[in-house]
C-alpha cells in the first residue's frame, strides 16, 4: 500500500515524526551564534549517549567514513594490527586498514558466531615488545546479528597496555550499553541512521586522551578526516567544514526523547525487542542464525532452511509492507534480518512477527500459526 | 523576529518549501528497489545539470569532502601540481594538497583578485617533459566572490595535454555556465548546500574518461573517498555505503525544480542577481570588493570602508533578520559577502538591498536613501 512503509532492516531505522519535521526546517548559517548553540547542545548530549568525557565528535560521513576517521588518525603505515573478522563490518575494517598500509591481523570467526575472546588474549599477551599498536573490533556485526563480547576483548587489550581499542559501535550504540569510560574505550565508531534514531548522513567519533596522543605521531595522509580539525573546532562549538544542519536539528530532537527515555530504558527496550523476536522465531520453528549468548540487541538474523529468505523478504514487503533486510556476500539468499534498532516498539515486533506468520502460511510453511505471537507477548508480558 | 530568518549568505542558501517538505519524508531501505530507482533518476538529472556524460557521483561529504576525493584518487605523493590561489578556498586545496604529498606550486593572486591565466600558460608551456600532472582550479571563490577564468585556464590545460583539470565549482555549478563536456573539464567538486538549492551533507564529484585513466595508477591511500568505490554502485543504481537517503529526497525535488526552470534561465537569473546588487552596491556609494569583469554570479563582497561591516551585519541580522556573511581570515571585519546563490529571486535582492539602505542610515552612512533599490529596480526592468 503507497506510503505506508515499515522499515524493519538495521539501517535505516525507523525515524520520529518530531525528528522528520525537525528537518524540515529552512537552515541556518553554520557559522552563526545561533548554530554555536546547536553544537554546544549536540555535543553535550552527545557525551551522555557516549557515556563519556572524551571528545564526541560530528563528521559528515556514513559510518564508514566515522571508522576510517577512527583508524587512519591513530595509526602509521605498517603499524600491526589486530582486526577481529567475523562479519561483513569486521571484513570491511580489515580491508580498510590494509588500504592504509596497516600490517593487518585478522581474527576470525565464521559469519554467524562470536569472536573468540582468548584469540585476542593469546596475541596481545604474546607480544612481549608491544607491536600491536590497535585492536579493531565491530561490537555488534550487523551482516549477522551477532554480537561480540567487546568488555572481554578490551580488557585484553588494556592487560596489553600499549595498544588501542578501536571499536565500531554502529549497531550497538543507543541499543546495547557501550560505557565507553568505565571501559576505557579509545575509539568509538557509530552513525546516524541507527539508534540515533535520524536518517543517515552523521557520523560519530569518539576520541580518548590515550588516541590523542597517539594521534601526535600518526602519519597517515588525511585532511577532511582529519579529526583534530574537528576537535578544535568542536571545542570551540563549531565544525571544520560545512555540516548537515538540518540533520543535526534532526539529532537535537532524537536526543532529547533519548534522554527523556533514559538509557537504562532505552537499553532494556532493545533486550525486550530482541528476545522477543528471538522467542518468536523460536517457536515459530524457523533457525536463529546467532546463539542466544551472541545475540545482536539491534538485529536478528534468521535462517529460514525450506523456505526461501528471498521470498519471504518479498512476501513481507509486498503484501504487508515490511522491509526485512537480506542476507550479505555468501549469506545472499540463505538468512534474512529483522531490524530491531533505534525507534522501534513492542507494537512493531508484535506486527511484524505476526506478519512473518501469515507470510510463512502463505508460502505453504507448516509452522503452527500463533505460535510466533504467542512467544512475543509472553516476553512482553513479563517485562 | 523569531522564525523569519533569510539566508542571504553562500552557503547554505535558501531552500524551497518542496524540498524541506522531501526531505520531511520518513527514509526506505537504500538497498531496495524503490531507491535504486530514485538514484538513477538523480544520476541522469544530475548529468543535465553538469552538462555531461562523464560519471557524476553522489558523496555523503561536505564540498571539502568532495575536493578532496577529487585530488587524491587521480595522483600520487610527489606528482606536480599548480593549484590557484586567491582565496580561503585555493588556499584550502593547496594546504589539502601538500597533506598528501604534492608538489604543490601556488599561483597566487591577491584576495579579491582574479587569477591570471598567463601565470598558468607559462608554467604550461614550460613544463616541456610533462611534469604538471594537474592543475586545480577555484572556479568561483567563495570567499571574495570572485570568479576565476576557468575557460582561459583550462585552455591553457588542454594544450597542455597531459595535465588534468581539477575544479572546485561548489559556488559556480548551477548558477554560473560549467559546460563540461564541452570544455573538457576531468573533475569537477560541488557541494549540495549551493547552487543545488538543498541543506547540506551531499557532495558531487564528475570524473573524465581521461581521470579514471589517471586513476588506475593513483597510489594515494583511499577507501571511503574511493571514487571507484561510487561509479562501481552507481552504474548499478546504487552506493558503496548508506547514502543520505534524505537529503537525496530533497536533491530529487530540486532537480525536477532547476529541469523546469531551464539551466539558460538560471544562470541569466544569477547575472541579474549579481547585476542588480552590484548596481545598486555602488550606487549607495559602498565599494565592490571584486571588478565588474572578476564578479561571481554567486557572491557580492563588499568592502564598506567607513562603516564597520560587523556593524552592517550585525543591524541587518537583528532588525532586518537578514543574514550576511563576514569576511574570512585576514578580510574579517573588512568585507561582508551577500550570497545571490539557488533559491534567490528578485524580490529577495529588493529586500535585501533595501534592507542595506535602511541599516546604513542607522548606522550614520550619508549613502542617498534609495539610490540602490532604484539601481536595482532598474536592472530588473531591462533584463
Amino acid at each position: 500500500m503507497e506510503d505506508k512503509n515499515m522499515l524493519m532492516i538495521p539501517g535505516p531505522t525507523p525515524v520520529p515524526e518530531k525528528v522528520l519535521l525537525a528537518m524540515a526546517k529552512h537552515p541556518i548559517g553554520h557559522r552563526s551564534g545561533d548554530f554555536s548553540k546547536v553544537i554546544a547542545e549536540l555535543t553535550e548530549n552527545l557525551k551522555w549517549l557516549h557515556q563519556t568525557q572524551n571528545d564526541v565528535l560530528m563528521l559528515n560521513v556514513s559510518g564508514t567514513g566515522a571508522m576510517e576517521a577512527g583508524i587512519i588518525n591513530f595509526l602509521n603505515p605498517g603499524d600491526r594490527v589486530l582486526v577481529g573478522n567475523n562479519g561483513k563490518f569486521g571484513d570491511r575494517w580489515a580491508k580498510m586498514s590494509k588500504a592504509f598500509g596497516l600490517a593487518v591481523e585478522e581474527i576470525t570467526a565464521e559469519w554467524g558466531k562470536p569472536l573468540d575472546p582468548e584469540a585476542f588474549r593469546e596475541k596481545l599477551e604474546g607480544d612481549r615488545d608491544k607491536q600491536i599498536k590497535a585492536v579493531i573490533i565491530t561490537h555488534s556485526e550487523t551482516s549477522t546479528g551477532v554480537l561480540n563480547d567487546l568488555e572481554t576483548i578490551n580488557k585484553h587489550v588494556k592487560n596489553h597496555g600499549e595498544s588501542l581499542i578501536i571499536v565500531d559501535a554502529v549497531t550497538s550504540l543507543g541499543a546495547t550499553n557501550v560505557p565507553i569510560d568505565a571501559w576505557g574505550l579509545d575509539v568509538v565508531g557509530s552513525g546516524s541512521q541507527k539508534g540515533y534514531m535520524i536518517p543517515p548522513g552523521l557520523g560519530f567519533v569518539s576520541v580518548s586522551a590515550r588516541a590523542w596522543k597517539a594521534y601526535e605521531n600518526a602519519k597517515i595522509p588525511r585532511f577532511y578526516l582529519d579529526l583534530k580539525k574537528y576537535k578544535k573546532a568542536t571545542d570551540e562549538n563549531s565544525s571544520p567544514f560545512t555540516p548537515p544542519v538540518n540533520l543535526m536539528y534532526g539529532l537535537q530532537a532524537s536526543l532529547k526523547m533519548m534522554k527523556n527515555e533514559g538509557l537504562e530504558s532505552i537499553f532494556a527496550r532493545h533486550k525486550r525487542l530482541t528476545q522477543a523476536t528471538r522467542g518468536a522465531v523460536k517457536a515459530m520453528g524457523l533457525p536463529l542464525f546467532a546463539s542466544d549468548e551472541a545475540a545482536s540487541n539491534a538485529i536478528t538474523a534468521v535462517a529460514p532452511l525450506g523456505v526461501e529468505a528471498e521470498k519471504i523478504r518479498s512476501v513481507m514487503k509486498k503484501r504487508y509492507d515490511i522491509a526485512l533486510a537480506g542476507g550479505q556476500d555468501h549469506l545472499s539468499g540463505k538468512i534474512f534480518r529483522m531490524g530491531h534498532l533505534g525507534f522501534v516498539s513492542d507494537r512493531d515486533i508484535l506486527a511484524a512477527i505476526s506478519a512473518l506468520e501469515a507470510t510463512l502460511v502463505e508460502l505453504g510453511h507448516d509452522g503452527s500459526l500463533g505460535a510466533g505471537v504467542a512467544a512475543a507477548a509472553r516476553v512482553f508480558a513479563q517485562s
